[in-house]
């Protein structure tokens, strides 16, 4: 394939030669990498005719350009871009850059500052990644998810799919998630009560938004998902952080005067407990006498794969007062981004309205893949799989941690795919994380989970979604070996 | 299928019978719909030993609601939900609805309010659907989409494409459309300068969010997109219009004190005219001397079919104060949701930021899938067929507009999707549109485009993206016979 001829522009209006502005372009192609050594040009025809200007004058650019050895000609074939350029040759042929526009005055970075800066993106360079949140490809039925790509690409499923659906979701997905999905955490919900999201993530500055973006004061738990402290700090919101103990966020510390309780009940992120059903009834009353929002991040609930799972703190919101936030990243797959969030159906239509004008609505062909794998029973399936692959790991787990001597500091007797430890007294696990990356070892450290960062240094999470079985002995021994030598 | 056992619970700390629990869920599941006629239950040992109670419970409450007829009871089969349901009965067997929770201290629908309200979402219902901005299923190359697809399901793509990709994109897409998309626009750009989007109007929101969400004044074309006025009324930022002429938008009428100018130079929408290039000097050096950032929606560049196109925008910005918005929707195709931002290095970090908190990324497998469709050369092969296509629809319409008599109100002779159509003096665009829905024709009243409504009447926009060259002439002389009708 040669290089396109649309990649050439020349103004007919500028004073400087058309064959110069040719010549021009071309060297700062090669020079910024855009076309590469070996690469064809356009015919001399062609490009003539796409440039509107007489053929001699490109045959005369590229001859220019083989003399300095930025082209190579090569009878009949055409000209290519020479393998043996020296870039350092003819800079200042290139047009100098002008004055550079001063974005100052514009940007505060406000975004970037506020990041969380603790994710690993190469995490799969490690050996041992006990890395949370990510997928297990071996776990995935990729087979199941191609054929339900390919029905989702049949004639009759691609019009209505591939189209601009407005604010509109895919029927078929919200019928099998109200009527399958969300009864197994004991919800019932019609379709004008759900909204499809891009992942949990969405869901959570969806509802964030809506509720607390003129401010007011919320509250989050603490430790809790760092993401969530993200979105609220873009907010006009003032965080009020409430201690969770080994039955997760107690009711009676949650202060006056909120508007807003981020709570992740059934599985409190990152220490893993479950609140009892007394505190659930307390919050939800204190919802309804004090008059704030609660916000459920039920994030992980198909990997209750210990003891029957509890139900939603949703399930038992006669009022109305949850919104509910689901998701299929951790059941699916997390690079799939389709996640839903359940509420009074006032509340959706005003979070379905800042959804359409922030990005419309999620892929069509993805959201009508995912309806066929569900409503197939690949899901189901594939949970089930996934369970019983945690329930493994997490035993190998819970014995290699009791063996090496490591320190639980969190529950989790419902499952969940990883464990909240703490460090032993003094010793830092952002220390304890670095040393272990020199032993393929990657574990996350707590302080991003905290209001307060000094007190996550005591803690760590390691989880097992993307770790096999095999290698989590040896992993946690490393663990235990590293965490020995920093102590001496 | 049974409904799955987990779609039950029971509360064991309620003073309420278990069985009488049971009997109400099942209720509440029929008379709520979700739970449908013919299901059937799960087997009473199963239920027995999800709810951890005797199985004598659960035969009870189905006994009894096979007596009032809720269920249905078949020999050996298990029990089915009724068919012969009257759901009429037996309504207080349902615990009554508790006191809602007030939403309304929480909401006040500034999304809702905002919202274009002109949408309309069943236009494949109308047989001459002159509606804009939707794909043409005909057009797309379903089978070679189909084909990409399952390539980037393979094993080998599979892994890093369904991981939480955090703020990074696709590699291999963002290479190609820094190497082969953007240089046909004329623009250079590195990959830290390019961020890929949720279509177009995540690229808009996004940069309107970095740049104005604190407030100060910015100009639109006016008319101009109204999703983009939706965005900005949810700045902080103050908006002045400013008209647009047969050229585009006229650089000495930009007001003083800006921060950002928006503007679709290339295509101007929805009047369809380019903006010459003297003009587009003249923007530039202003936006260097004034300080204020250009904001270019390149939105329908591919379908500049007569004529060679002309460069964008920002093509011509050596300083850097460009940020380019591209979009992947008119040429693939709409429900895709993929577009991209091109900018200085520094806006691309503050708004990948930004989308990372509100979404994380796109979908990496669509990522992967477009890279593919694009890499193998099915894009512009779709794109020639969707020139063509459109090419001769123009024509078709072009020539129907003239010989019916209706009135053009706008330029376009670098090709598009639409005309823009004046409505004889006094007429009320809405009225027009209004009264062709009984005749089957579907048009865009020119109102949500301006600023001030009123001026919109006279215009209306009839695009021919989703409507075959066949049926244009017959649309066309329905619109003008109706017109006739509406003016005597």
């Amino acid at each position: 394939m040669p290089i396109p001829t649309e990649a050439f522009f020349l103004d007919h209006r500028s004073e400087l030669p058309l064959q110069l502005q040719l010549r021009r372009q071309i060297i700062a192609g090669v020079q910024e990498g855009r076309f590469r050594p070996g690469e064809r040009l356009p015919s001399t025809r062609a490009l003539a005719r796409q440039l509107g200007v007489a053929r001699v004058t490109v045959t005369q650019a590229f001859a220019e350009l083989v003399a300095t050895d930025y082209l190579r000609a090569q009878d009949r074939a055409g000209y290519y871009i020479s393998d043996a350029i020296d870039l350092a040759l003819d800079v200042d042929e290139v047009t100098p850059v002008a004055e550079r526009f001063s974005w100052d005055a514009h940007l505060d970075d406000r975004y970037q500052r506020a990041q969380r800066s603790d994710r690993v993106t190469d995490w799969r360079r490690f050996r041992f990644p006990f890395v949370y949140g990510q997928a297990d490809p071996q776990l995935v039925d990729l087979s199941a998810w191609r054929d339900c790509a390919v029905r989702a690409l049949g004639r009759r499923e691609f019009a209505p799919m591939t189209g601009d659906l407005y604010g509109e979701d895919d029927p078929e997905l919200i019928d099998y998630i109200a009527r399958h999905i969300l009864p197994r955490r004991g919800i019932r919900a019609r379709a004008d009560e759900i909204l499809l999201t891009l992942g949990a993530q969405n869901g959570l500055w969806l509802a964030a938004q809506i509720l607390l973006r003129q401010g007011g004061d919320c509250a989050v738990e603490d430790p809790c998902y760092p993401g969530l402290r993200e979105i609220l700090s873009h907010t006009g919101a003032v965080i009020r952080p409430v201690p969770v103990d080994a039955l997760g966020l107690p009711p009676e510390q949650i202060p006056l005067g909120l508007k807003a309780v981020f709570t992740t009940a059934s599985h409190q992120c990152p220490t893993n407990s479950t609140m009892p059903v007394e505190r659930r009834r307390q919050l939800l009353r204190l919802a309804q006498d004090r008059g704030f929002a609660v916000i459920e991040d039920d994030y992980e609930f198909e990997m209750s794969f210990a003891g029957s799972a509890s139900p939603a703190l949703k399930a038992m919101d006669r009022a109305g007062a949850v919104i509910y936030i689901g998701s299929f990243s951790k059941s699916v797959f997390p690079g799939l981004r389709l996640g839903y969030v359940v509420a009074d159906a006032r509340v959706i239509r005003e979070a379905r309205a800042l959804r359409g004008m922030v990005l419309r609505h999620p892929p069509g062909l993805l959201q009508r893949t995912l309806a066929s794998f569900l409503s197939l029973g690949h899901y189901d399936a594939q949970l089930n799989r996934m369970r019983r692959a945690y329930a493994e790991r997490r035993a190998v787990m819970s014995t290699a941690i009791d063996t090496h001597g490591l320190s639980r500091a969190g529950g989790g007797r419902a499952g969940g795919s990883s464990f909240w430890l703490a460090t032993p007294p003094g010793l830092d696990s952002a220390r304890l994380g670095q040393a272990l990356r020199d032993h393929e070892v990657l574990i996350e450290p707590g302080t991003p989970f905290f209001a307060d960062r000094a007190r996550g240094a005591g803690f760590y999470r390691l989880a097992y979604s993307s770790i096999p079985a095999s290698l989590i002995e040896e992993g946690v021994d490393r663990i235990a070996q590293v965490l020995q030598r920093l102590q001496r």
